[in-house]
């Protein structure tokens, strides 16, 4: 079942090595069905390099596994809820990938300073407020779901495709499997050169609004003129 | 037609990678035939794995598309004013390489504080003004060029041949597209290398001008002794 | 004799180039056969390519060789001291891997700052104190190991398998060769990552315990459900 | 002539991108013919993935070509001054590797702050003082050469192997060409671990002279015990 989907995602698990995004097996990805409501994703704890397509599971929105062997990521009630909440979204992506998790660690966003940012994402990317004692010692992963999406109560989820989780690490998400590790690798690299940008000149402030949208609304939406037709 | 000219551009935006100065399709160099006055460029959102000769772009100083199937470049007008006024340049490179563009987010020009720098430029290599509202909301990739073309105002562009646009990237240019490319390679090293002088002693000035001359000048002009005579 | 053993240790000296830990012969990893009590060890400035199971050394917890015909390792008696006093582990790694050295030399511990680290390492990784003069001029490596030793004095070494040892650099262990390079690496990660948090953002302390308990406890000990059953 | 020499400096050459010490053309090797008084190095502007052996330069003591087609490298006087100077070096390397080079533009010593610096230098890697007009306008390369010989008035060369030249970037040097490429690299990474050290702790001070004493010992010296018996 779902043969293109599993593709797309144990291809979307290979490129997070790929990129340089991962240590070990500290990443994981995802892709969703809108027909059938399912989730095809990554098992927990399988290395890259032995990852295969008939390992991938598939659970439904409910996290009961429809198909599959394996345990699935721990992370999975984590995508569940993105899928749930994030609606248009087709693919998720957790890594540990060292500038964002830096960010996560330090516990502040990654401001848009520049328009590489731009060119993807309208705005900061936030990072969440740190979960609480109860949220920790509940339904730990599914809470980490629910603390990205009280973060994004005021910004759309389509225009910022990605999240830091405090004391933690990145999330990413996009219309397919491939976009969201694109937004992954993108993050990776704005978060590295705002790094060097403060440490160069703390009293930066975000950069204009105006240049944000030029870029931002040069590559999306109706009046997008980058790249080629489609 | 350009033949000769669609090779080179192929063959310096491939080297775009090699030296890791760009992620996905973020860069783009063109060549630029003095005899017609036309300009080869990378067509817009290629990747780079799968660029081929014949998907180069021809293009007119008035930006007119005069061979090619797909798109240019969106910043195909930025190089066209760079040829336009800076006499003897025959490659420009556009890239958001890490080092670089963390120095153009801080808004922030790379002074030549060692020999590295003075091997290859003349002096420090600058930063634009912030662009207005009114150029980017115009002919935004236009106006790019020309606040480059401000900000070389009292600058030689044939002995700095690179500039940091304001909370963007760098441009970097040449006598043909692979010198334009090894000019973007130098200043990502020396951005490089800044950022970490600086964070070991702010207080450091710009280097003895007189070094300075003795490196530039031992490479470049009439009394020029590197390398093996041609 | 401990020909699986060595294979171990072969293959696990050879993951330290693959995974970026050392440069030269900077570093070296031992097995522990429980049984017989025996050390298998790579021999002292052997490079890695040229590193052969038959190269290696066997010697007693008296650090008496029982096979091979080269010197073991110099730090040698650093590896016996850990295998006699940590009951359990089964593998040490010494590296001067750049990061966790870094800290080393800094004289700071690596505290944990985010999941990264506790998904490994119960807490911090501590800092030795300075050795003294006697220790140094002494019995110096198996002082090294006496030192590790004393810090540890109120930590499980099962549960945080790597230390800083002062003006040097990174020791860690594991149940086995590979496990104890497996720790080596998310070391020099967390050194990493830890290093730019705290750039970022002097203030941060560590991490919430809850949370931290959390990530610790689903991949280790009798509730743990992170990966596959095995 | 002196072809086994050659074979030296041609491998010590292409030992210097493989180490990642320089971006294009940027370093040079020569090795030392004790008996013939005879110096073999690099020509200049050469890329190394085009250097062959016969390329390579001959030269005496006073400069002059013995054999070879090419120019020799233009620092070819300050390699010259250093063997005149420092008898019982065999090798020379310059680079402008981006660590060593960061310290030199900043005009910074790398001190000893821990055992993988004490391992090969015993001390301080100095930066030498800025250079003076008289000496830039004069013979340079030359006046480059005797600036070093100045800073090591009261150090032991072939204790020191390597200096930071103000403004510009390192020289090593060793018994032979491979030894003068090793201490290189020693270098570039104990100026990457030192600038990440400062950076954790700028309070920390040199290491324990007994530490430094006792690395340093044990690798060099009558009572070195580091390593096979040759």
């Amino acid at each position: 079942m779902l043969e293109n989907l599993k593709q797309q995602v144990l291809e979307a698990n290979l490129a997070l090595p790929k990129y340089g995004l991962v240590t070990f097996t500290w990443g994981n990805v995802s892709g969703f069905d809108k027909e059938s409501g399912l989730v095809v994703i990554k098992p927990s704890g399988v290395p890259y390099e032995k990852l295969k397509a008939e390992d991938l599971v598939v659970v439904d929105l409910d996290g009961n596994v429809v198909e599959g062997d394996l345990n699935p990521s721990s992370d999975t009630p984590t995508h569940i809820v993105l899928y749930r909440e994030f609606p248009g979204i087709g693919g998720v992506v957790h890594t540990h990938s060292p500038w964002a998790t830096s960010w996560a660690q330090a516990g502040k966003p990654v401001h848009a300073l520049g328009t590489t940012q731009a060119d993807y994402f309208y705005g900061t990317v936030p990072c969440t407020r740190k979960m609480t004692e109860e949220e920790i010692e509940g339904a730990y992963e599914l809470e980490t779901g629910n603390v990205i999406v009280e973060t994004f109560n005021d910004i759309d989820p389509l225009q910022i495709p990605s999240v830091l989780v405090h004391s933690h690490a990145p999330f990413n998400w996009g219309k397919d499997p491939a976009e969201a590790v694109h937004n992954a690798v993108v993050l990776e690299e704005v978060a590295k050169m705002n790094y060097h940008a403060y440490q160069i000149n703390p009293d930066i402030g975000p950069m204009d609004q105006k240049l944000l949208d030029k870029h931002y609304l040069r590559k999306h939406g109706a009046n997008a003129y980058y790249g080629q037709k489609k």
